[in-house]
């Protein structure tokens, strides 16, 4: 049984989905950010990096996305949600997680996480109206050349199309044009129609 | 044969040193950041991104370190660069790296690349009086829960040493302070003396 803490509208949501995907045995508990019981010293002991997503797991706690989502894939192969079997077809989709997390997210949290990484109000703001045009050319690049339809990796959905479902949600947020991307809204409509993706919106 | 195109002080190296560690047979290719040639329609033909590393195989191009140290490790099972009969420790593993991947290096980032993020110069100032504080704060997280020592596994030496040793190269140039880490002074110092380490930064 495992235990995924999550907040809602954050890259948790990738986790969650795939956890559902996978058929396993979970439960969930909602962090606050509001109250920023993240930093909280009870969730600091959980997870001392004080973020979403943690998994726990009767081994102990997991974090980061992209470990997470592998993780799930290969502790259900049944569910086949990556090429367990294919080293080069899984370091693909480990390689398309790690740019969603690394560069897209990244590139979306200078938006309002601006603080981690610099202290005055003029920056955020230089930060903030530059995300139209830093997550636009993330995106762009995923329409272009890795997005392969009508999942990710082409016919097989896997542990990439949640967590490409999860940031492409904050597209309009971001103020990026889905019209210029055609691919990318067909995955976003394609993935809202799945029962697990249902099922775990109406839960979050 | 693999050939994995590095420019040197990049995290390129992780990938170098893994291969090296891994018995792989590969060639290298530097690609010259003075004249960004990492922008060049050459080299964007074999990688979109326009960054390093790029490792070429004979099935195409995979690129983001973690998911080619992954990919090394599980290329060459002899060679015992990861848990792989371990579905969790195998995510700890790829935890690790993701951290090092998503927030140490965007950390160190914001020194000289902030022009990804923003357009002012003042903002690339006080993103970089910054860097010492945040990349400090990573590694006060890492000395102190993750690295196991000697390596930051425990006992077995993983993927996740070439990629904290790369990093960990940066520190005095990212103005923090080693003699407050004194476990990662000894693993970057422990790494230092590997052979296959050595080897690499002579060729680099």
């Amino acid at each position: 049984m495992f235990k995924l803490y999550y907040a809602p509208s954050t890259c948790a949501l990738a986790s969650h989905i795939a956890l559902q995907e996978a058929g396993a045995a979970y439960t969930t508990e909602r962090v606050d950010f509001r109250s920023n019981q993240q930093n909280s010293p009870e969730y600091l002991a959980i997870n001392p990096k004080g973020r979403v997503p943690t998994l726990v797991t009767d081994r102990g706690i997991l974090t980061e996305t992209p470990a997470m989502l592998a993780f799930i894939a290969q502790s259900f192969p049944q569910a086949q949600l990556a090429p367990l079997d294919d080293v080069f077809a899984f370091a693909q989709v480990q390689a398309f997680n790690s740019y969603l997390c690394s560069t897209v997210h990244v590139a979306h949290a200078h938006k309002l996480r601006g603080a981690r990484w610099a202290t005055e109000e003029a920056t955020f703001a230089d930060m903030k109206r530059k995300v139209p045009q830093t997550v636009g050319a993330c995106f762009a690049l995923i329409e272009r050349d890795m997005l392969r339809g009508p999942w990710v990796m082409g016919e097989p959905y896997t542990i990439c199309d949640p967590y490409l479902y999860t940031i492409a949600g904050w597209l309009e947020g971001d103020g990026v044009d889905l019209a210029a991307l055609p691919k990318v809204a067909d995955h976003r409509k394609r993935m809202s129609e799945r029962p697990a993706v249902q099922k775990v919106l109406a839960e979050e």
